[in-house]
């Protein structure tokens, strides 16, 4: 196809399912690996053998190792993890007009969203973030998926951006509220990791649907003191990947509580893992940044509980233990 | 215990279950049973065998086949189906003050909900309805749950009713908005079937959640045109249970929809059946309720045409071909 390819930064699973979907119309694709080699190995064999290796990609994606190459691209998908993101930016010195963030998570060292990391990073791009319930593995194989595309350069970003990234199978809805479409992303890791709690410890589907609920209470009142709209929480971005995440017993984030439910200390349980799950990343990071604003969240409190080493059943009792309330009264 | 017992009309599964949480700490439970001889056999063998049978009932619940003996009782919880609902008050020639509705449904022969049925059937009686992620099996078990007691007799019945229905494993929210409360379990089993299509032509999680999001919308904005608060919505009784329901594979109305969406005709799908899906009931009603509201349920509609016949791909397809657009904007 001509014009300027779509660029995709970052080769993770999602950022080479985002790719092959992109390319899923002929669409020219440049996706950008960090990983030595792992460019020439996509382009030689068409295939993401680190990340996505269920995938033969499509031969509209070509790989590149080379950072300053993306800035030709007509718009950037930013699909680096959370904490790597501003690093990455840092190293690029020119950007398109479009940056369409992918990558879920607060920066925990500076307890930046990701859309304040790009407006520091690119202080004259446009941008928007790009948040759903969708598992890589299958936007990769072509199955329907429904997102969450939050403009921040309104309407007139839209009209561009949801041509180049909407496919049959691939449906944006339209929000502006970007702040509202990024905190389902990074609170849904922590409440994942107390629904794999409540799973390890045997406690049932109706726990775990309550947990999620009362969850969604808390992401919702988080995002509103952060300035998102709650309209945006129920949508794609905060709700559909809440439940998504938290039904899922095959995440990092899940599998780690259920560690932690099953009687694993917190010290071993960490340790166990090659790649920490985001979500022991951000729920201190939430803690500190809820109680500055007066936000009560006490799931996240009890997570924050296990991952210093509380026993499970006991952090799990005395969430149980709390008073009868009103649903709407915060706890 | 002392004092008068509380009374459970109707020993289905969850009948059942809440008579058996509720006797958990020794409270004396009355358990009315529609059919011949149930309530002997659960007399004799502390089992229901024909709706329960995982369970042995504790002592203290004594089964009656005697409808006019419930009069007595402290409180009732109405526990029949929602289309037998109004059958079973009209047999009934008094009532204790506080009547706990737990069927869910609408009576798709007047579109009345539950609380208006039983507000018409016992106008001197104050309702509450109790809602919520429920299996019944796993609070039989004793497993915890949470789920929302909405008092129409506001925080007076509450004092009443939260401390004979809260134990240690079970804890009811407070709520004044009785329609609210209703509105969650009566649209939640027609998403169900949509669910159970979206599995049937294995479209995927990612599909199955944006589905539950967007279906939660539909459950908004009805309920919003009934009277229900969108905070009702929001808890346990709405997107709680919505939830349990999508993301199980065993209920009924799930089934049907996979039997749907993996190609059997929906006059097969429905024959094959030996109770009916509730959700089956429900989705001609909600479709008109909705049209006479101006409220745009597509996900409702797109079931109503699967039970008129249409093929499932066709459904799903054109549901997906719909313009883009905000998430807000209703459609």
């Amino acid at each position: 196809m001509s014009g300027p390819a779509i660029g995709v930064v970052g080769a993770g699973a999602w950022g080479t399912a985002l790719a092959q979907m992109l390319a899923s119309d002929g669409r020219d694709i440049l996706l950008w690996a960090l990983e030595d080699g792992l460019a020439d190995a996509i382009n030689t064999t068409h295939i993401n053998g680190l990340y996505l290796p269920s995938a033969t990609l499509a031969p509209a994606i070509r790989a590149t190792g080379d950072l300053a190459a993306m800035r030709e691209c007509e718009a950037l998908l930013l699909v680096t993890p959370a904490q790597h993101m501003g690093r990455v930016l840092d190293r690029m010195d020119a950007f398109p007009r479009d940056l369409v963030l992918c990558a879920k998570g607060i920066e925990a060292s500076t307890r930046r969203l990701m859309h304040q990391v790009a407006r520091d990073a690119a202080p004259d791009a446009d941008i928007a973030v790009l948040s759903g319930p969708t598992f890589a593995h299958e936007v990769a194989e072509g199955l329907p998926a429904a997102v969450t595309l939050a403009c921040g350069g309104g309407e007139a970003q839209w009209d561009r951006l949801s041509h180049a990234i909407a496919r049959p199978a691939f449906r944006p809805y339209y929000s502006d509220d970007v702040t509202g479409a990024e905190i389902g992303g990074a609170v849904k890791n922590v409440l994942a990791i107390a629904c794999g709690v409540v799973d390890g410890l045997g406690l049932g589907q109706n726990a775990r649907n309550a947990l999620i609920t009362r969850g969604f209470a808390e992401m919702q009142r988080f995002g509103v003191a952060l300035g998102a709209e709650a309209e945006t929480l129920n949508g794609l971005c905060g709700l559909g990947d809440l439940v998504l995440t938290c039904s899922s017993t095959a995440s990092r984030n899940f599998s780690l509580g259920r560690a932690l439910g099953e009687g694993q200390s917190a010290a071993d349980a960490l340790a166990d893992r090659r790649t920490v799950a985001e979500g022991a990343h951000t729920a201190p990071v939430l803690r500190d940044m809820a109680a500055d604003r007066g936000v009560a969240m006490p799931i996240v409190d009890a997570v924050n509980h296990l991952l210093d080493g509380r026993p499970a059943p006991q952090v799990v009792e005395d969430l149980l233990a709390r008073p009868l309330k009103s649903e709407g009264a915060g706890l």
